[in-house]
């Protein structure tokens, strides 16, 4: 069954709406296969309809298998057209995956009531938690190209070197085995910016001593991968391996606790646990870890408020960290697959502080 | 003048509402220079205030000068925050610069209706098209090191090499010289899928022969360049150097009609005529191009139907191009300053077919 069909099992399974309307992207994708169509009408009754840009039009045709494709053209409205279809299929309930307030009031006012256009954003992504056996063939490869440039990071981090040289040849490495460019903008935060989760990627020269916290990732076929290393320019001290030892802990405990049926903040937990127990419970200031896929962040959420339950078929980050500003920050990051019985890292690489350590 | 100050006096100028709420993450960056902000409320009377999660919270405390910096701790709704700070700033009547359905309804429900919340998506990235000195020096720098990409991605083009490898080169090529990752994902279209304007970038190898259209762009501080150029790996036929001339011509047009006050629609019809005299007009499938700044499309519009009128400071593309499909396509593009007088290239390189004839 084909993924169109699956999503108007569950979407038609009662009759609230009787049609579907998706405007996000990694939507489109995921139904389509193609990654320039700009909407997409899946009806109750009758065939769905893709709205494609006269830019990416010949490429629609060329690509796009068993959809009727519609062409917006220069000066066309494209919500004129959408209103239209709908009605000529007579879906008079709508609900769609994403829309801002001033779209959903404009196509709202042209199917004739703000009543007959709901919003459900989750709908879809929801649907996507669970990954099929192609999905995860592609997110395995993903998984190697960016172990790959992992490798090369662990190589390259050195004293002398600067931030954005080490993500050069990340990058370049990724794009020489086949990744399309990067899942995300690359970190390499060294020195006291490693503290910053989000510590960007400047022109700072690494000195010797520092941590250097790298977070980077491949897209394999729209497909994404997330990876953490942490890496000392040099020997590391004391204090740094005895971090290192209990974030290295927390995600191996995170590993252990993930399986099919578990709530995903008793896997958040687990790796809090042993944060907090070494006392840095407070400088773990995010959470345990997000799904992949599409899109580098989408469902399901490891956080202590997160409602999500894990299913087979789930892949997402395990990636605990402690932060202490004005010292520096250490993360460890993987992007693991729920498997029915156990899970599979599809990252995987240096354990280490350095190479030397390995 | 900082941005905020300018914004307010603008926002404020009639009493139609007392706060401006701002989500977009580029209008985040443009106002406080830090980019890992949630959210920012600046009231008619009072400081204004960045919303920031736990897990950029220290960044912001060490990076983000001259504002109230407020957490978000996990589990706290940041729409409460908001709906209580501006009841305690006394803004009643907010207008917010992006929401979709689901967080415009949960935050006016706690601002007490939905009439006391507008949404204007145009309003700040109408200030945004106007570039200051500082955005200007960053954007010549993005654009320098765009075209020192294009011209390494000039000399690799040739046949036996795979799209993919060429995008490797080019990419390494930007960050070495400091650029922060690509400004968008960088396309590398041989053969027939050189007549899709969006044809990616493959594993395919290039053929003697092959037209490949290059679209990349590097990024600077935030800030992005644009630019195109189509080689022929090998020597051009006949057809192929008649077609670059077309687009070539074209894009010259439009430089000379670019200034200020000028309509956007005009510089594009300038364009789109020297393609359409040359009996190819259908098969310019898409507007002549669009500004360029913190987000890759930006206003203002350059398209038969847009309505933007330009002016000194903004910063945008002219991109050319005649697809034929079964035969193959030709972009040539470059991000442009307007002047008050004249226009300013921020990315220059080989205006050619190839390294050969230059």
């Amino acid at each position: 069954m084909n993924r169109t069909e699956a999503v108007k099992q569950v979407a038609f399974e009662n009759d609230k709406i009787d049609g579907l309307l998706v405007f996000n992207s990694s939507n489109l994708t995921w139904l389509t296969g193609f990654c320039g169509a700009s909407a997409m009408l899946i009806p109750r009754a009758g065939e769905s309809v893709v709205y494609v840009q006269g830019v990416n039009y010949a490429q629609a045709e060329a690509e796009l298998r068993g959809f009727k494709v519609e062409l917006v053209k220069h000066g066309e409205n494209m919500m004129d057209k959408i209103a239209k279809q709908a009605s000529a299929l007579n879906a008079k309930r709508l609900a769609a995956d994403t829309l801002n307030v001033e779209s959903w009031r404009a196509l709202s006012k042209r199917l004739g009531s703000e009543k007959t256009l709901e919003v459900d954003s989750g709908f879809l992504r929801e649907l996507r938690k669970v990954k099929d056996k192609n999905e995860i063939k592609l997110m395995r490869r993903a998984g190697e190209l960016t172990s790959e440039g992992m490798r090369v990071a662990c190589e390259v981090v050195a004293a002398g070197v600067k931030e954005y040289e080490v993500a050069a040849e990340i990058e370049y490495a990724l794009r020489k085995k086949g990744s399309s460019g990067t899942a995300f903008e690359t970190i390499v935060a060294s020195g006291l910016a490693s503290a910053f989760p989000h510590g960007g990627c400047s022109d700072r020269e690494i000195r010797e001593g520092d941590l250097v916290v790298i977070d980077m990732g491949a897209t394999y076929k729209f497909y994404r991968s997330d990876m953490t290393r942490t890496f000392v320019a040099g020997k590391p001290s004391a204090k740094q391996k005895k971090l290192y030892e209990v974030v290295r802990a927390a995600q191996k405990k995170a590993v252990e606790a993930m399986k099919p049926n578990v709530e995903a903040k008793d896997v958040d937990a687990a790796a809090r646990k042993v944060i907090a127990d070494a006392s840095y419970g407070e400088y773990f200031v995010h959470g345990l870890g997000h799904g992949v896929g599409l899109d580098i962040h989408e469902p399901p959420t490891l956080s202590p408020d997160s409602e999500d339950v894990l299913a087979a078929g789930n892949v997402v980050t395990l990636e605990p960290g402690i932060y202490l500003v004005g010292y520096g920050g250490i993360r460890i990051e993987d992007t693991v697959l729920v498997q029915k019985k156990g899970t599979e890292k599809l990252t995987n690489g240096p354990y280490a502080l350095g190479k030397e350590y390995l």
